[in-house]
């Protein structure tokens, strides 16, 4: 059996809703108090499975000596494309109901298994370049209408180009760490001045992300045919943004201060081979993109998203968003091949963000301000709150998964909390 | 006397219009055929001082052992100004004519001292995150009046804000390194669709850049006053440019492909104490900016530029442009105010553009496209050949400067050389 045979079952217990049973299996890195170097583990159940004790024990031999105890996943992912299958194959086999080797040694349990409860989460990979996409059509459609003009919502360029932008990189965080409210210049329509203060138009955006796990050179663009093959795994990914920033900075070099605050990712980075079951057809692309883009086969994933909000001191979470990744124009081969055709070179680690996924209903949106249409129809929440952007002490918790029969290959959560200004 | 004395001379010769006197001394990473692994230098005269020797030798102590002999300049500037301060005065006093130390141990000084004809230049940093503002008030205007409308061809943020955007740092390399034509979208004004091939507006822009001593938390801004503290030193750069792949792709999010196949920065990094003598007033800021970028004092340097094209088998290469970083309307302290105000962490080797430097006299722009009014007024050159936009072959060389008395500090050269698309 293949480790994504949905017959296989752990002796470590996963519920059916679980996100991390062994078809899964995703990379991530992290600490405990017991032992505060941070270090590679998977995912099984509600635990991480130690991979660095793992290795010391001699039960995975898939990579060089000290790889699984490094504080990243780079030099793991650099080994390529055959140790991460070999890794992940090894792991299904250790975590199999009928192989004793682990599941009988109540010692080495004992050391390579921590409850993800007691686990730190740090970011997964050191990331030296963060490019965020704008792939959605129906976000592209719903900005355009908003900012510019409902009968020609799609700037010219749209579908022709994956449009992308540089992100920053230093400001990507893991999942928990909190959101600071960003100062900024802002300006009233009707102002002749531009004010400093407090953004008051602070937003999410739903996205994924993808994690390089090949480069390529400077000079040596990607070819379409060898896309997937660069690509690692996939993460859940929070773009937080400040629309009245943005607004009055965007014009005429993009988004900055409005964006480079916080971009939240979860931490676990599930592999593409663990994605494969859930491959669909993507959105029929019309025109016809020029040759260097065109994909055949499904390039999509169904791949549901869902975001939550809970204001400071509720009992509970009221989820404001669920839509799919399958809904998204571009794929992310289409986004890795146009970032290279001008010879850009990219490197094991980084960052490439889908854009704001937004759905073609108005309970799919990907951002407060398409859900609030730029905060003239406020949420209710459970509670009766409602939220035209986000408050102080707001969790903002997004999630997604791909459903099996019987299963869920999930990414997790990503969460962020907004403190106040400062 | 002070390393910036104008008094102070070196054994090592220094011709008047050498960039690398003995009030210099900027740092470098440079290596050599016989010893290939790169490690720091400081330029003087025609020569590389080689740091790793001198405190092998015992004779720099300013830095905890091994840190000369990195491949980057990173750890040496984590140390920190006092660091920088001290090891700067230690060379200063190690060159000057009257110290026999150095001068006399003809030994040390064929193992210390490599002729820079001979040193291989590397990336003088490891760059985690790269910048680029747009804060010369003519190149904002220039640019405006050419695509938007020459009446109001500022945009109305642009006075209020420095405007910046995220580059992509891979894609960042020495002086000398070859430039490959990008390939990419481009669509004249007329056609229905685009088309796709190699640019045919390929541009320079002349900028200098600063590169972070220190860095800051998230969520925790860069106040004015600590601003120039956060500075190590200064570069010229070159954003190469492809206009025509610009024109397409940069609405809504800035420029993209047509900036990120490469930038290339002279290897030496000057240090801002070696630029202290030249600081002179910017231009008056009116409207008077925001309380958080208000800085008092002379906020700008009186630093000549130079750009020099010479196309392939030329005999020589000519001036086209002459210009000065004191034009610049944002001063780097504003620039990196406001890249943090937002909460935006920055981190040590961060490089930061100043944008296109461009001088109020037609013979002061700082890029292909200002200079031939987007190639309708194209250039002469000596020889004769003509040139709207950069022709495969052609050989870019910048240069910058601040004129002492009877000295220079200089940068040295950015120079690349265009080859054809793949």
């Amino acid at each position: 059996m293949t480790p994504n045979d949905p017959r296989l079952t752990s002796f470590i217990d996963v519920s059916p809703d679980c996100h991390f049973p062994i078809q899964n299996l995703p990379f991530g890195i992290f600490s405990t108090a017991a032992d505060p170097a941070p270090r590679v583990g998977i995912a099984i159940g509600g635990q991480v499975l130690d991979l660095a004790v793992l290795a010391e024990a001699g039960l995975v031999k898939t990579a060089p000596e000290g790889i699984f105890a490094r504080p990243s996943l780079n030099p793991f992912i650099a080994l390529g494309r055959p140790a991460w299958r070999e890794t992940r194959a090894r792991i299904s086999e250790l975590l199999r109901h009928d192989n004793p080797a682990l599941r009988d040694d109540l010692s080495l349990r004992s050391r390579a298994l921590v409850p993800q409860a007691q686990a730190r989460m740090h970011l997964p990979v050191e990331i030296g370049g963060y490019t965020d996409f704008y792939s959605s059509r129906e976000h592209a459609t719903n900005v355009g209408s908003m900012f510019r003009d409902p009968k020609n919502a799609l700037m010219p360029n749209w579908l022709h180009i994956p449009i992308g932008y540089n992100g920053r990189a230093s400001s990507v965080v893991v999942s928990g760490t909190p959101v600071r409210r960003p100062n900024g210049q802002t300006k009233a329509p009707d102002a002749e001045f531009p004010s400093f203060g407090p953004s008051r138009k602070l937003d999410f955006e739903l996205e994924t992300a993808f994690i390089l796990g090949r480069g390529n050179e400077l000079g040596r663009p990607i070819p379409m045919a060898e896309a997937e093959e660069h690509i690692f795994g996939m993460v859940v990914m929070n773009d937080w943004s400040a629309r009245d920033i943005q607004q009055w900075e965007y014009v005429p070099l993009g988004p900055f201060n409005s964006k480079t605050f916080a971009t939240s990712i979860s931490p676990w980075v599930v592999t593409m081979e663990a994605l494969e079951p859930f491959r669909v057809a993507g959105p029929v692309q019309d025109p016809q993109p020029l040759p260097y883009l065109r994909q055949t086969g499904p390039q999509g994933f169904d791949l549901h998203l869902e975001v939550a909000l809970r204001p400071a001191g509720a009992k509970s979470e009221t989820v404001i968003s669920r839509t799919n990744f399958r809904h998204m124009y571009w794929s992310m081969a289409q986004q890795l091949v146009h970032h290279t055709i001008s010879g850009c070179n990219t490197r094991i680690g980084d960052l490439m963000g889908s854009g704001t996924i937004s759905g073609p209903t108005p309970d799919s949106l990907g951002s407060l301000l398409e859900l609030t249409w730029n905060g003239k129809t406020p949420l209710v929440l459970e509670g009766g709150e409602e939220r035209s952007f986000l408050q102080d002490g707001d969790e903002v918790i997004m999630t997604g998964w791909c459903q099996g029969e019987g299963y869920r290959i999930g990414f997790g959560k990503v969460s962020g909390r907004i403190e106040p200004a400062l």
